[in-house]
């Protein structure tokens, strides 16, 4: 029998709790043995709830306790999960945890721990919910140089886009809506500016370059400023507007960023839409490959919070070797990435290619206005002619 | 240092050569240890080629070198590979192999030696090729119950689908162009017929549901009958015609098909084009979640094959537990299978109705026929009115 302490019970922890009993037979199989819930810690009870009987509200009660192997951590933040699960690293219990936040920042020191105890520290549910991605950039990719990550990593901002997209209405409006149906937080900024994605995209390149990716580094954009007038403009490129966040190894410097991106019909993260999240990457010799699902939500990340504490189990006292090392990856200046952009003017064709030269206008009827795509230039040489004017109204990456 | 030996210098086992050469620092460090290829087995020799001092042509140079850890097998077929993988296998070493025959034939009995002896046997690039869908499946999935699993599995069909789709030409034409351009075998059967396809839905089958799929055993359809009028109506429906390799578990009964389908744009396979392959799986908890990438190729398919002998590397004497027993899993016919059909009679509205009651038509303006589709209906049904009538042009499946 293997004893299992859960450390938080609001969303993710009943999800896993619910998964346990509904395929406690085939997963206790797979995991070849017993799977016992012994703990769950939260400070609330639930009187009425089965799993009540195992709740405790002191975290000294599972760290004290030889008899758990595995510690499951879905009350994300930085805090007190660190220290919980710092701790029950040290003392030789696995952990695996949904928590972006503290992967991102203590995942490479946490990694080492894990090393040196000869346990594992598992977080397939931290990024893209219940797509397994951490698992296959550690375990299938092994055979390629991982030369770009691209995904569509938070389920919020591409409900809105969709929905923007569906039915013509404006970020506003949207949002409010997603807020209503609970697809977004009362308080979105994390979501909505990108900071989401960006702890997910850090901790992706970090596994994919096998060193620290910082996320405080990682340039980031939101979608607040995407309008539906913008979207108008893709639609008549035949191309889709999504939140990307990309990391890229261009002539040995890796870019990172977070920003809406003009994707073409041609791009398999074309169609990817609503809540669905899915992370495309390149191998130097695999070529492109993709992984979509459900990037969020009860059941999916438990899904995989639990896949983890199945190879936990079969990987009681073995390590299952992660290339993270905590030195730190120094991320090439996005200034000099290039890219073609998708541009909006107050004026008109003339005024255009005096700011950009040659240019390719899109038409979709906004008077008083000019939308068009530059030809490729770097970001500094975009920043340059944008202070020099008053006239832009919007821009867009183009992701070709 | 681990001694490797490739069984097979052809389009795969140059690829691996490549691969390792190309990514040989990287794949050395994620394996823990120095992978060395040791020798290659081919009938023919090589001259000029590096690899050719490397080159036996008897087999039991291989088979009797006790410091061989891990044989790749990328001969294809199931003779002689069974032979000589079943005999790597019981003299302990780990055996990696792309041969899709070869797994769909004896994988549950070379599992069990596999098992017996501490080692591996690894099969990635059986099925899709680059994706990583098999150790996705045997080591992510876990916490779920697998219910479907539906796969665009054969890149020449789903080239030749596309090119069909995109330029409205008629199959023999596409077929001789993909020919021509290497993507189709000159002898076109195992492809175009979708036994290929069939052979790798059985392995997933199997993988999905922890027993024998015996490919011989599910119904398959190939893509021969496709007309470029089909996929005008397909594109009136807002659809895609798609060679459909799919297992699915209802009420606890598997059905088991490959067949062409009418895919709609919400369907993640819809936007699966040309040469691309990917697979679709659905677990309880999980929902839906999507593979993507090269089917095939030589580098992408050397790729899964050395990422397995890296895999093998990790864990030397160690087995990897891979649920698939040579119990055999009694396919449910799929007579009792229910779908909407989409159907083509010479004839009109009124004798649409009368044979299939209520459907609804989709018009593209072809004369003396009529194109519509059924509600839901048995396969045993619908081959009932089939039977009956001589009037049938063409009917293929809905995939709702």
């Amino acid at each position: 029998m293997i004893n299992v302490a859960l450390l938080g019970y609001g969303t993710v922890g009943s999800g896993v709790v619910e998964v346990l009993n509904t395929n406690q037979e085939s997963i206790n199989k797979k995991a070849g043995d017993e799977i016992n819930l012994k703990y769950v810690l939260d400070l609330r009870d639930f009187p009425g709830d089965p799993i009540q009987e195992k709740i405790v509200h002191d975290y000294e009660v599972i760290a004290n306790d030889d008899s758990i192997d595995i510690v499951i951590e879905v009350m994300g933040g930085v805090e007190p999960a660190y220290t919980f699960v710092k701790r029950a690293l040290e003392s030789g219990k696995s952990v695996c945890t949904s928590n972006k936040e503290l992967v991102a920042k203590h995942g490479a020191e946490l990694l080492k721990i894990a090393k040196e105890k000869n346990i594992n520290f598992l977080f397939e549910a931290s990024v893209g919910g219940g797509i397994p991605i951490i698992r296959p950039l550690n375990s299938s990719l092994t055979a390629d140089e991982i030369d770009e990550i691209t995904g569509i990593l938070n389920g919020t901002t591409n409900y809105i886009l969709s929905k923007m997209a569906d039915e013509g209405l404006d970020f506003d409006t949207v949002l409010k809506d997603a807020q209503d149906k609970g697809y977004a937080e009362r308080n979105p900024e994390a979501d909505v500016e990108g900071y989401d994605a960006c702890r997910k995209i850090a901790i992706l390149s970090s596994l994919a370059f096998g060193q620290q990716v910082d996320y405080e580094d990682i340039y980031t954009e939101g979608i607040t400023k995407i309008t539906a007038e913008d979207i108008k403009y893709a639609k008549a490129m035949g191309r889709s507007i999504k939140l990307l966040a990309s990391s890229k190894k261009v002539d040995g410097k890796v870019y990172a960023m977070v920003a809406p991106g003009m994707v073409s019909t041609m791009h398999p993260l074309y169609s990817v839409s609503n809540v669905f999240n899915a992370i495309f990457a390149h191998g130097n010799v695999l070529g492109d490959v993709m992984f979509y699902g459900s990037g969020a939500g009860k059941l999916p990340t438990a899904s995989a919070v639990v896949a983890d504490a199945v190879d936990a189990a079969k990987h009681l006292h073995q390590n299952i070797i992660t290339f993270w090392s905590s030195e730190k990856l120094a991320l090439s200046d996005i200034s000099t990435s290039k890219k073609r952009f998708f541009v909006r003017i107050n004026g008109d064709l003339a005024k255009a290619k005096a700011l950009f030269g040659n240019v390719t206008v899109v038409d979709v009827g906004i008077q008083g206005e000019v939308g068009f795509v530059t030809e490729v230039m770097s970001e500094a040489d975009f920043a340059k002619v944008a202070e020099s004017t008053q006239c832009i109204v919007n821009r867009i990456r183009m992701e070709d």
